[in-house]
């Protein structure tokens, strides 16, 4: 069976991908309910995910692969797979090991405006230089 | 003022908008923690979100601002306004009024896969004809 046959198979029919063959994908612990993330999926990304239950998003910047926690160590297991209306959207119920954000914290959104300003509210839980070595 | 100062002046430093002058933004419940959708905004759109405390989008498929709940009265009111490390993604913390999607379900997020196949988990609450008219 081929790559492009597997994906096929497996990605469910009505998940609509951009132009560049995208798919916007939001990870919510699936417990507390935190919003821990976006990222990107192609068809090949989502099919891994749900083959393996390991998140696996396309990394755009690095035009490959994103296997979450494939560094860090912070993995990501899949709890549950949604869509929404317009099949644009992936929704991924997620157990989140450690941290999310590259930063260190649990969660990428930790940027709000306290007083009228730019604030980060949430704690750096390890640092960058533990999950990705010096 | 212009609308352009405007824009500049309200939208938080380190929001990165996309070649289209786009930004996703995912819609949570405030307190249930629920994610209910995910739309596009532009600048003017967010400077029209903080200052007025109702969720404007910017639609793009039909190319003019979205004012959450204009015709349904399902409005969005806005809790907290959050962005990501990367500053390309936001996190609208909100107080939905009655459902977010245009199916009359709560959250647009209602496909999932149950025992292999593509299913829809949330009920319609209100008829789309009770929210759009006939």
């Amino acid at each position: 069976m081929t790559s492009d046959s597997k994906s096929a198979s497996q990605v469910p029919e009505g998940i609509k991908f951009n132009a560049d063959g995208l798919v916007p994908a939001i990870a919510q612990q699936f417990d507390s309910g935190e919003v821990l993330m976006m990222a990107w999926m192609n068809a090949e990304s989502i099919a891994e995910t749900l083959e393996t239950g390991h998140v696996c998003y396309w990394s755009r910047s690095r035009g490959k692969f994103w296997r979450k926690g494939e560094s860090s160590g912070q993995v990501q297991l899949l709890r549950d797979f949604r869509w929404d209306c317009d099949g644009d959207t992936l929704l991924l119920l997620v157990d989140q090991k450690g941290v999310a954000c590259h930063t260190g914290r649990r969660s990428c959104f930790y940027n709000a405006i306290r007083d009228g300003k730019p604030t980060e509210i949430l704690d750096i839980e390890v640092s960058p230089e533990d999950l990705y070595g010096k």
